[in-house]
């Protein structure tokens, strides 16, 4: 074979974190290239199509997001083959090179690290934090600043009763079945209803540049969850079932009963929070 | 005439606060529809004549705004002549009816005031307060945040000395001929060249959930100016020159030197800060 003079002749394994505005994809899994709205991935792949591997590169994604949804920091594993005798990238060339490759678009590799042949992406990672950016004083969507479009959610019907929504999160807390939070999807065999939430957070945040319109009286609010890893639309709609409880529709301790029902078609409907709120703020390992 | 019953007959003049993400548009000033990017006002001119008015309506926008600058907040006046017999607008029917005919452009209307008839959005106002954000800490262009794209400026090169910024700063405070200060146009008679500014400051500023990605070492501050009237520009010089200060290549007492002179020839080259982190914050009267 060609392995000498000191090159690895194996492919080299990278993870990398990267960031996306997600309201311009399908979600961050791949899909099929003809649809309208395709997958982050896509753009990850044909930007790794450029480095010139000798073996095509596949993006193994750690954490699934929704269409709409954006990731301040999502991370993947992937190999690299090079061609013999060319060195392994660094993983500073490798985060440059993609970046090149994936202009314009609304992604970007925020680092790239070497490591062993037997990390995974996906199985290592520790927990996954999550935030949900709400935005209150809106009597109409047309109120929500243009700079915030598609990166909040502002639920209609005045303010919130935030006491009562950190009362009800702390339900959450713990190692629950959480089948009513779940969305049913037959997309994916169905893996266990029980999750455990590490952390449940909400507190007031800044506004893009609020501190230059408070006058406005809009208020943005940040719900953070953290777990090891969550069910497929579960923070949207416990963040959803939080927000019924800050208008008044729901009491604090419907939560605890919702979680009790372990029932999807049980979730009060048209409740679940709409994906532009929601951001993948990091993985952990 | 067809003046009775309490309505009003003659036009009613409205002032308007409105914002806009600028990436998209020609400036805020109207241009011919044939070109590639339009003007804000295009877009406010057609969501008016939706308005049913029996005069086309003509925005007169107080601050004019370059291709790529923001407005978190600008200003103009309008005259809208109704149907005889039919009520005016109240401020929030008229807030409410463009915001709709706006749609799904990132412009949108604050709120509408009745003014009278002698009112001049642009002739009235007292002063202008201008942002301009700069991100510190990028290596390169794709380090700048996918959220913050088209929304700050990342100078290359480094760290910037923030006090000699300030420093420098000082001396644009007050009146002053700003000719070196303008770019040249020949799009508009010269006016005086004299200006008074009111305030300059320099401060950290939060970025867009930057409280979320702390250990990246990325810094925003912002540049505020607050002035009567600005010079075709001007902001965006002075921003230049202040970061070329930041970066050691002027000394503070070069601002000085550059008042001095009184030529915009003398304006060191490719020093002007780019449109896309300068925000039009506020028209006051």
């Amino acid at each position: 074979g060609p392995c000498r003079g000191g090159m690895g002749c194996g492919p080299a394994r990278y993870l990398v974190f990267f960031q996306y505005f997600g309201t311009r994809y399908s979600g961050v899994m791949e899909t099929k290239s003809d649809q309208a709205l395709i997958g982050v991935q896509n753009y990850l792949e044909k930007a790794a199509e450029k480095l010139g591997a000798s073996v095509p590169v596949r993006f193994h994604i750690s954490s699934r997001t929704d269409s709409g949804v954006h990731a301040l920091c999502n991370s993947a594993h992937l190999d690299i083959q090079r061609a013999p005798g060319k060195p392994h990238f660094t993983g500073q060339q490798l985060t440059h090179s993609l970046n090149c490759h994936l202009r314009p678009e609304p992604i970007s590799i925020l680092s790239a690290h070497r490591v062993a042949s037997t990390f995974h992406a996906r199985l290592q990672a520790l927990s996954r934090t999550y935030i949900y950016r709400l935005l209150v004083g809106c009597a109409h969507p047309s109120q929500v600043p243009v700079f915030e479009r598609d990166l909040c959610w502002a639920p209609a019907g005045g303010p919130l009763n935030i006491p009562a929504m950190q009362e009800a999160a702390q339900f959450l807390l713990g190692t629950h079945n959480f089948s009513t939070f779940r969305s049913l999807s037959n997309e994916k065999p169905l893996r266990s209803p029980v999750r455990t939430i590490f952390q449940v957070e909400i507190q007031p945040s800044p506004g893009f540049l609020s501190h230059h319109y408070e006058h406005r009286g809009l208020e943005f609010w940040e719900v953070k969850f953290r777990g090891k890893s969550f069910l497929y639309r579960q923070v949207r709609r416990m963040v959803g079932a939080l927000v019924a409880v800050g208008q008044g529709k729901l009491a604090p301790h419907h939560i605890k009963e919702l979680l009790e029902i372990k029932d999807a078609l049980a979730f009060p409907p048209n409740t679940m929070a709409p994906p532009s709120g929601l951001f993948l703020k990091s993985v952990e390992y």
